[in-house]
């Protein structure tokens, strides 16, 4: 990919989701809560984002039973792509928007302990699409359930840059 | 209810809850840790908090198990009505807080998939005692324990008003 | 011990950690995540911490079952401490950190409900390093997973004194 505006130490957002074949979907209301709410210093606390595509979850169920690392790993992606729609949403643009802390659940079988490399998968597209404002702080564990038996979840803390 | 001083867009959280036939009960102290913690942002991370009234949990068990939606929701609504308690008192009253994120534990049975219905409860009390302040970004997840067994959990960050 | 330039309500964190017989650890990076993430408003958010010493857990397996409540307490105030040892480094030095909020996990078997006795270790250490300084918001809650079958882990959100 060709950037040309950018120092070289600055990542195209639009770009490098290109790049990659994704596209940030539509970010859908739930008449319950809000998709995100920011403070007065522009921090924003985004609602947990399940891997929804187009309204449905491609698969559920427990990790580490149904579910294989590969799977969950591919629908950690979409869980945190979701996340970057709202957070683009939330701070105006993706190109305003830093990451602070990602909280990822996975739905875990008894004895499945790899949540950190379910995790990986979000952690890393949030840096290949932002760059060093992708970067964050990270807890994963695994759950008991989720909502509509979703194989992960995942929450974050952003801010808009400054 | 009849309100005179605010306007159209401003809930009376005291008239709201005494519509709802609810009083905020009174904040106890773990001495372990803090109820809540301020930062001098004006920023308010509370402890999470079980649905106990009178220092006694009224239910305790797994939803999906021996605990239905109805009562677990029950249970949430009393969680979050503690939490405001304790918001109110982080605050300084309850006129002057405004919630940025739910974070809601649900016990849960293995299969139970139905912890955004049980949030939904406490989400939706926010909202009636404190109207836009009340709005919040959510994360409802199922754990494998919880303190004493309760049902649920509710850990709120909050902000005083501006 | 012995303080001169301390008033009577501060705590030296250096001489409370000797005083314990402890040392903090050396800080070991992810190379998918940040060991933690500071806002401009001086707000640090920490990765989850596990009980590791010489990068191995000395215990692993679920609260309850294989690992009792003493030996989870022993993995808490552990995970504790390499917590302090990331928020040293993020706060610039130990003497400058300021606890809001622990999110302690407790991996726990099917009816464990005592994960507030876990979680005490934690915020008993906090105090007795920080003193007011280390005072905190807390929540706890029992977890189906944790990464390589981690008996505890434990998330806090700091930020630097004013």
């Amino acid at each position: 990919m060709t950037v040309h505006s950018l120092s070289d130490t600055e990542t195209d957002p639009a770009a490098a989701l290109a790049a990659l074949g994704l596209t940030l979907p539509e970010v859908v209301e739930d008449p319950k809560y809000l998709d995100w709410r920011a403070s007065a210093d522009g921090r924003i606390h985004l609602s947990g984002q399940l891997p929804y595509v187009d309204g449905k979850l491609p698969v559920t169920g427990a990790v580490g039973d149904t579910v294989d690392v590969d799977t969950a790993r591919a629908m950690m992606v979409r869980a945190t792509l979701n996340a970057l729609a709202v957070g683009a949403d939330a701070a105006g643009a993706l190109e305003r928007l830093r990451i602070v802390h990602m909280l990822a659940f996975v739905l875990s079988a008894p004895g499945f302990a790899d949540q950190s490399r379910v995790a990986d998968a979000g952690s890393e597209l949030l840096v290949q699409v932002l760059g060093e404002h992708g970067r964050h702080a990270r807890t994963a564990i695994g759950v008991a359930g989720l909502p509509r038996n979703s194989p992960v979840e995942v929450q974050l803390v952003c801010e808009v840059r400054r």
